[in-house]
């Protein structure tokens, strides 16, 4: 199988996460939009082509199958790469924790675009920068004291039971971009994630992912991805007590 | 099975999403936090229990199997309740749409919460006008053309292939959502969306869910919850071109 990943050209953005996985099974695909451009999407998003129609990219062609949404398309993957336990409970839990790792991949896009996407960083500086205190200080704590507390009620080494998994490979994406973005909050969090810390380096050893890291197709964090590093974002602070919503 | 529900008491929230579903197959389950109170979840949240720990409620239990992330705990209940389709095509058909509504509810959730969750609305209030008019005018639109044309390239009455599945639940919940919270908004593009409208009527019209919604088990609509209605964020205005980012 021949895969077709369509993403956007010169970001790594939510379509890495697909990527790794790909890379990491070593399977054979292409990268469409840096083949012929970011256009080439267009006629799946207005729904002029066949299969499901995506919202948004990335989305991954497989035969005649388009699927789209990263964790459904990791989903997919999984289980055809090695990349998925073989339960149906291991199946759930790892999409639980995708599913986790999208929501604060969300929280992440939304630090620097908290008011709309439509706009400039520059538009919303103000209400990034509130937003972004309230990330660095309250999320990225909780979240990674979650992870960190899967890492180590499992076997300490992989994220769903005791084999390597989709998951950690986004996992070590997450902690890659966050590292990136936000170094002075995860700095000041290093201690309380030596799990978190140490799968990732793990990752970013395995054969397939060091050949990746050091090709031309990693393109480097930037700013118009969805981990940016605006100093004036990570200006994290000794956590607060707020009132608590939901 | 009996299956335990696991979500904060006093709002329909993301909870409502598996309620639904639960309620149109006629499964057997307890709100266990409507019994119990919230505090039972909380060893859940902590990690004390066994079975997958939940990052937030909505799970759900099913014996030994602890599923959250309502996404996911759809997919779970989907095929053992005829509510999902049968081939895999179609079964990651229906997450990929599950999972955009999954992403449109938390955009609904950021236009009240678009600073931070552990502020109230109250203090959040201009960021909140600005998120909103750009969600009114942009995402909305967006979404529900997006639905709509998937509605109008399937048979016209179901969001995946010629069967009623979770999806059609779930959109149901969204656009009973977006009208409670937005309804100015809402008649504006009214005409735009009578797929989506229709399915809307004829999902409250199947017989355990018009039971459910005439039940007291249907909390009704409020502003602790994910769709609120602040008159302020639904003043919708006419589009403007916006500079589009990613």
């Amino acid at each position: 199988m021949r895969y077709e990943l369509y993403y956007w050209t010169g970001i790594q953005g939510r379509g890495e996460f697909v990527r790794l996985a790909l890379e990491d099974a070593g399977a054979t695909y292409i990268d469409v939009a840096r083949v012929e451009g970011d256009q080439v999407m267009m006629p799946f998003l207005r729904g002029e082509r066949s299969g499901a129609r995506p919202f948004a990219p990335p989305f991954l062609r497989a035969g005649r199958l388009v699927v789209a949404q990263v964790a459904n398309i990791l989903a997919f993957l999984g289980p055809r790469h090695g990349l998925a336990p073989a339960s149906e409970a291991g199946r759930l839990y790892a999409m639980q924790l995708q599913l986790t790792i999208t929501d604060i991949v969300a929280e992440v896009h939304d630090t620097h675009h908290p008011i709309s996407n439509d706009l400039y960083f520059e538009d919303q500086r103000p209400e990034a920068r509130k937003r972004s205190k309230a990330f660095c200080e309250q999320r990225i704590p909780k979240f990674l004291d979650y992870f960190e507390h899967v890492l180590e009620h499992g076997d300490g080494r992989h994220a769903v039971g005791r084999r390597h998994s989709y998951v950690d490979l986004s996992l070590f994406q997450l902690m890659s971009g966050l590292d990136y973005a936000f170094p002075k909050t995860l700095k000041k969090v290093q201690r309380r994630t030596p799990h978190l810390r140490a799968l990732r380096d793990r990752v970013a050893e395995r054969p397939n992912i060091a050949a990746y890291l050091a090709s031309g197709r990693r393109i480097p964090f930037n700013e118009d991805g969805i981990f940016r590093h605006y100093p004036e974002l990570d200006e994290s602070q000794a956590t607060r007590m707020l009132r608590k919503s939901r």
